[in-house]
Formats: C-alpha cells, sequence, structure tokens
C-alpha cells in the first residue's frame, strides 16, 4: 500500500524517543491491576513544582483560568475560558440542563431531564479536586510540528503495539478496515456484533461503505444467514466489554473471527476486573477513563505488527494523527491518575463510590415499580480492589414491563426523562438506557423523575385496588 | 440517513451560543482583507489579565511551562513538557534536524537536510515573540463534556455554514463523502484533481474506497478518457489555491463538478490575495494559517446547507468532533492573531518577511545553476498588504534541467538534500518540492547544501570549458 507520506518512517526514531505518555497510557490499560507503579522521574519532578521564581509569560494566562475557576455558578454551572459571554461582557456561566439564570440558581420549572449522552461528567468533580496536579500551561509554540503527531507505534511491554487515535469512534473503522481483506482480493468482510451493542459500530460501517467490508448485522442473523453457507468468509466481530448498554462483561461468540475488544468502560469504576484482558485487537478511550470525553482521545493495543500498521496508516491518511495538544493535557491527566493509584485519592475508587451510589439509590426507587425493571448485575470480586464489589454500571438498561408499553423511551418520555431507546442497539424498544455517568445534578433530578413516575404507578394500582 | 447520536440536534442552541472561536475562524478564513476588527469584550477582558491576586492551584503548571521554556538549546532545539528525558532525568532539548547533543550545540557532520515535509515551523519564533498573548492553561476539569465538541455549524455572514475538523485532512474525504451521490443512487462519484496534486487527495480516496466515489485520476486524463462518453457523471474535483506544490492559483477546470477549494495555503505570508475566495465549498488549516500542525484543527466554509449537514454527520461518525483542548488552543492563537493583524506585530507581514527572504536566498543561488530551475512567480498585487508584493511560496518546485537527471529528487539526494519527488504529486519525476517553511535551521542547511550542489556543478562546467 502506498503512502502520502514517505517521511513517516523516518519519524520513527524520534517517536521511540517520547515513550512516557505512551507508557502511561498503556500501563493504565493493562496493568492497573498490580501494586501502585514507582513514580516517574518527571512525576516527581512536577510534584516539586520546577522553579521557583517569578513568573512571566504564564501569568496572564494563568491568572485568566484561575479567574473563570473561581466563579461558583450556584454549583449548577461553570464558566469556561472560551465560553459564552454573560450579560456584563465577561465569560458567563453554563449552566447544567435545568438550572438557568445568570448563576444557575433557577432551576427551570417543569423541566425535562436529560439521561440520554454517555457524557462522563461524574468525573468532573475529582479533577476540580485534583486542580493543581491536573493542570497543564500549553505555550503558543508548543510542539507546532507534526513530528511526533501522527501516531506512529511502538512496541511495548506483552509484544502489544499502539496506536494513538482520536477517539475510540476513530478506532471503529481504522480496525474493522485493518482486519479486512486487501483491497486486490475481492473478498468482503462482514462486521457484526451482539444485540443489544453500540450502535456507532453499525453506523460507521454503513456510512463509509468501503468495498472491502459490509455490515452483516447481529451475531444471530448473521448465525443463520450463513448457516447453511459453505463459504469461508471474513468475519470481523465486535465485543464490548463491559457491554454498552447492559454492562454485560463478553466473549467473542464467532468461533475464527477477527475479535475487536471495545474496552471503553473496562474501568474498575464501572466494572469488575476479574483478571487483565490479553487479546488481540483492544481499544480504550479517556472519554471513560478520566472522563474527558471533548479531548477525542483513544488509542488501541494489537499483538499483530501488520495490523497496527495498517490501523496506523489509516489514522495516517484520515487525520494526520492526533492532537498533540491533547496528548500534553492527557500526560498530565493521566501522570495525575498513576500518582493516586490505590491511594485515597484514587480515581477509580472515587469513580466507584459516585457510581454506586447512584446505582443503589436508582434500584431502591425501581424496586418499588412492576412497570419498569433494571438489569440485574451481582456484586463480584475485583482483582483491582481486591474485594468483593457493588454494582456501578455506566447505565440502566431498563425494561417496561406492561405489554402496552411496548416503546419504554416514550414511556419515560412522557415522564419527562429523555433516555436512549433500544432500538438504537438492535434491541426491542421495550427497552430504553438511562445514562448514569452525566454530572449529580442530573442524576439527582433523573431520580425525582423517576420517583414521581414510580408514585403515579403505585398511586394507580393503590386506587385500582380499592 | 441515521445518526447513532439522537441528541445532536437538542445540542444546537448550546452550539449557537459558543461563538468567539468559531466567528473569528471564519472572519480570518474570509474576511481578512479589510481593516482591523474592533477588539472583542474578550479580548480586552484579556489584556487586562483578570483578577490581580496571588496563584493558587495554576501555579504549578505555569511554573512547569516556564521552566521548560528557558532551556536555550543552543538555539537548535527546544524542550517540551512531555518531551524526551535528558541526561539527568529532566526535560531534555529535542534538537533541529543536523544538531546533536545535550543541548543541541553539536553540528551533525556530514548531515543529509531534510527539506521534505510541509513542517510549518517557520512560524514558531513568531509564537515565541507572542508568548503571553498566546499561552493558555488548560484545568483538569475544562470542558470535559462531549457538549459543544461535535463539530455542530452555525449560520454566519455570507451565507455559509462552517464545519470543524481534525486537521484539513479530515474535511477531503469528509467532503467527497458529501458531495457524492447518496448510497442510495447506485451511481459513483468521480475524483479529480490537476497534477501535480497534493497526494492526499488521491490516496485518501483510494484507501478509503467506498462505494459511492472512486478516483480518477488527474483532470486531464479524466477528460480523456470520459470524452467520447455521453453519460452525465459526477465529478468531484479539488482545486488547490494556490497549489501545492507550485503555488499556482487555480479555478475550477471541470465544467459542472462540485469543486472543492482547498485553501490551506491561502494566506498572505504564501501568496498574494487578489480578492475574497467566495466558492461553494472551500477548506482551511491552522497548519499554515498559524503554523501549528500538530493540533489538527481544520474547518470547512460551506453553502449548501445540506452538504454541511452531510459533512457534519462524517465529522461526528468519524471522531466525534474536534478535540476541544485544541479549539481552547485555537481560540487562544486566533485571538492573538487579531490583534495584531495590520499591525507591526501582524503575522502574515512576519511570515512573509521571513518566506521572502527563503526565496530570494534560494531563487540567487539557483539562478546561477543550469541544472536546476525554480518555478516563476511574478510579484503581484495584493489585496492584504494592498501593494504590490515579491514572491514567498510554500515550496520551491524544482526542476532538473539535463536529460540525464530523469530523476530530480535523486539527484538532489545524492547532494545530501531529501525533497519530495513530483511522482508523489503525480507529476514527472524531473521535477520534486523542496519545503521552504520548516524552521530556519532547516532552510540554512539546505542553503548550504544547494550552494554546495550549484558551486560543484559550476566548477564541473568550469573544468569541462578549459
Amino acid at each position: 500500500m502506498e503512502s502520502a507520506f514517505p517521511t513517516a518512517a523516518r519519524l520513527g526514531l524520534h517517536v521511540l524517543l517520547y515513550s512516557s505518555l505512551l507508557l502511561n497510557a498503556l500501563f493504565l490499560a493493562h496493568h492497573f491491576l498490580s501494586a501502585p507503579p514507582a513514580p516517574s522521574p518527571l512525576l516527581s519532578e512536577a510534584d516539586n513544582g520546577g522553579g521557583g521564581g517569578a513568573l512571566s509569560w504564564a501569568l496572564r494566562a494563568a491568572r485568566d483560568a484561575e479567574s473563570v475557576a473561581a466563579a461558583g455558578c450556584s454549583g449548577h454551572g461553570r464558566v469556561f475560558l472560551d465560553g459564552i459571554v454573560g450579560q456584563d461582557g465577561r465569560p458567563g456561566c453554563e449552566c447544567n440542563t435545568c438550572f438557568e439564570g445568570p448563576d444557575c440558581s433557577v432551576r427551570t420549572p417543569d423541566c425535562t431531564v436529560d439521561a440520554d449522552s454517555g457524557d462522563p461528567m461524574f468525573l468532573e468533580p475529582y479533577w476540580m479536586q485534583h486542580a493543581e496536579a491536573s493542570a497543564v500551561v500549553v505555550s503558543g509554540w508548543h510542539r507546532m510540528s507534526y513530528r511526533t503527531t501522527d501516531g506512529l507505534f511502538q512496541s511495548v511491554a506483552d509484544d502489544k503495539q499502539i496506536v494513538f487515535a482520536t477517539g475510540s469512534m476513530q478506532l471503529i473503522n481504522a480496525l474493522v478496515y485493518a482486519l479486512s481483506p486487501d483491497s486486490n482480493s475481492g473478498s468482503t468482510a462482514s462486521v457484526v456484533a451482539t444485540t443489544p451493542y453500540y450502535p456507532a459500530y453499525r453506523t460507521q460501517i454503513v456510512l463509509f461503505d468501503s468495498r472491502e467490508y459490509r455490515w452483516a448485522g447481529n451475531t444471530s442473523m448473521w448465525a443463520k444467514a450463513s448457516g447453511n453457507s459453505t463459504t469461508k468468509e471474513d468475519v470481523i466481530e465486535f465485543v464490548t466489554s463491559p457491554n454498552n448498554p447492559d454492562a454485560v462483561l463478553h466473549q467473542p461468540v464467532v468461533g475464527g473471527s477477527s475479535a475487536i475488544l471495545d474496552h471503553a468502560y473496562f474501568w474498575p469504576h464501572f466494572t469488575h476486573i476479574p483478571a487483565p484482558s490479553n487479546e488481540d485487537v483492544m481499544l480504550f478511550t479517556t472519554s471513560k477513563l478520566s472522563g474527558h470525553a471533548s479531548s477525542r482521545f483513544g488509542w488501541a493495543l494489537i499483538r499483530d505488527e501488520k495490523v497496527a500498521k495498517r490501523v496506523n496508516n489509516y489514522i495516517l491518511q484520515n487525520t494526520m494523527g492526533t492532537s498533540r495538544d491533547t496528548q500534553l493535557r492527557m500526560l498530565s491527566v493521566f501522570k495525575a491518575i498513576l500518582a493516586n493509584l490505590h491511594g485515597k485519592e484514587d480515581i477509580f475508587a472515587f469513580g466507584h463510590d459516585v457510581m454506586t451510589a447512584k446505582w443503589r439509590k436508582l434500584g431502591a426507587v425501581v424496586s418499588r415499580s412492576r412497570r419498569i425493571s433494571l438489569q440485574n448485575i451481582p456484586p463480584q470480586y475485583c482483582t483491582y480492589f481486591d474485594k468483593i464489589r457493588e454494582p456501578s454500571p455506566a447505565y440502566a438498561w431498563v425494561k417496561c414491563e406492561r405489554e402496552e408499553d411496548s416503546d419504554c423511551s416514550d414511556v419515560l418520555l412522557k415522564a419527562k426523562i429523555i433516555t436512549r431507546s433500544g432500538v438504537w442497539n438492535d434491541a426491542s424498544s421495550r427497552y430504553t438506557r438511562i445514562s448514569l455517568i452525566k454530572s449529580q445534578d442530573d442524576f439527582d433530578l433523573l431520580l425525582e423523575r423517576i420517583t414521581e413516575f414510580v408514585d403515579a404507578e403505585l398511586t394507580a394500582a393503590g386506587s385500582n385496588s380499592m
């Protein structure tokens, strides 16, 4: 395959030298089950704060950042450096859903709660508490060059290659491309996933519509369709573990396929970790690890060097790698995470506490209902925490139990709760997904609405039985 | 077309409120010919520096950044926050090509000069000189949310839509997708460009291999092949203006086609601006505007709302928008550029000075040669500078004049200069591209090698004529 960038190979050496972020990411992705790592030289240097003199060029930016951060927004919003302009011409509060007013202090009356998107805002308080460790100053001349930005991979421990990407979204199609037959072979790979699955697998494959692969539906449909066929077929199976939307840990089900293990949620704040994952092709994202969804940073661990090269070539052609600004920020985020692993400021312990509390509260309300139910997740032993842990899924996978409630998301929408219908996951509309990883405000309002919904059901049942 | 993200429409309002960066980018892209803009409220607020109290959480990051920036690296390298680790365990110097040693003070003996990549390092000194204005502090909790990150477009002046992307690389395929027939139509668009063209047009289309479009070669090949055909065909023409590699301003040549105007280099540091561009589909990138290649930030201006929606949907599916960290940094960069437009610190005046000097020096050396020649670029009136300006192309498009020098990049490689063969541009190997936008070190070394090359030619010619 030809490349538009004949210099790529020559950049290899430089990239090999640049390894802190790569190694940290890999460590997190792959080895977080072990004891806390020894602090790296960079970490201890950062803790010491560098030189102690007065600031010069960075002072203005530091003051601006602290100035906007100081705005309270009543605890229901925040001010951003690049945010909306308030009534006084200065950056203004951006309020959480269902809050309004210049300082976000007003509850929007009769507001519809949004529990739709997988926006990982539950970790925002963690980063506010670790402001000093995670802040980073980007100078105007920081790494302007393409060099070292183009996501070249390197050999690492366990004989895996790592490839950076613009979020795990970019990796979906990049990995399918890399695992598909060569364009000269004339054959077409079938891409499948097990219901209920993350819809972007399907929508990406359909949208990009490559001649080398096609969307072949969910695994059971595919098995039925190909059952009597004797043709040897290339199959690429997406295996989301734990699964979005229902949090089940999955293994590949199609024998002999190329499996892509989507480990976006394979972190101790969402699931027990039975053992380190060691599959041939795995993808990860900071969105669900540190909560930095908007940074668009993902990575793949790939055993086969040829596959990794194809992924890398795809990323180069698609976006010339991933933003170096983001890589700098992620380095400070990862360093802060690593410095606190297994300590009292462990991000996973923080996240697990938040998510367990949400699941417990939601479960207590829904258990009173016979109209809706949640998936059942037993407590399980987790190798990271070295104990039995309470469930803490990212999403509630809600089933509407009444025959007439065949459109469950519509049922909840009438109760002023926006959820994501199971139809998106190629599942029945009797199911719908409630996001639990949004902000505490979002959850508190959700719990209010769900409580109203269940109370109304019980009141109605009570009057019926009278 | 279905979307995996049913909430996208609901995010519209929020994005409409967030407009500074969008408007600035548009302004730069489209209106830089007029007088300097009135400073925005955000600008004057930034100039005042915000609150004046002592710093707290941002201090450590600010000190770290100033500490690494203070390293001199002998003027032939720099230290980065996320850089390599030096011999003392602290971040070490990363040296320019052909320089080495812990402080980059050692010239690599007999070094081969790299004039291959279009790495826009010539603007690095500008940002070092504007350190205070362009620095930005990214807090750990800065805009973690997907909200406002997903590149939704908005209506702007002149009835154009703007779509953000992960560099203009991502826009190449996104725009071709958006201009291609719908997948249900059964027809396939032909994508063409005029030789010599930027190779990523071809390599992306071939790599992604969509059923809706195909690479149809250069425009003259395509015209020949389709000349006798009566079939109405969808054609998408890439028009790079000014052109990479030869700096010629181009117009579409295929009548009735959908033209994509690639304006990556349409800035006064590279070309005269005869008039504002007002095409239906135009793409831009910060790489060649501010020099921030590694940030991967590009944008398209699109007249047709339906086309813009399709581009936006592609970007959402491909990468869920572009890094918010990068958008924050680009905002401070764009604000610094705008604040200095037409003043004595104008980035375009700076860039034009640097690039004109390079072109003049290179031209003086090459004019002594009969073995190689450069493209001819006359001085032209520029509406931005309101005067006749000297040429300052991003690349020299070198022709080897001797019959036996049929592989021009190889001829120069033997003279220890890495260039990019015209073969990449679908042109003759008799041509090769020399990048002039890399660092001053790169150019100085290039000039040394070119001078040696021409001197050798003249010496040989002298002895032959004796």
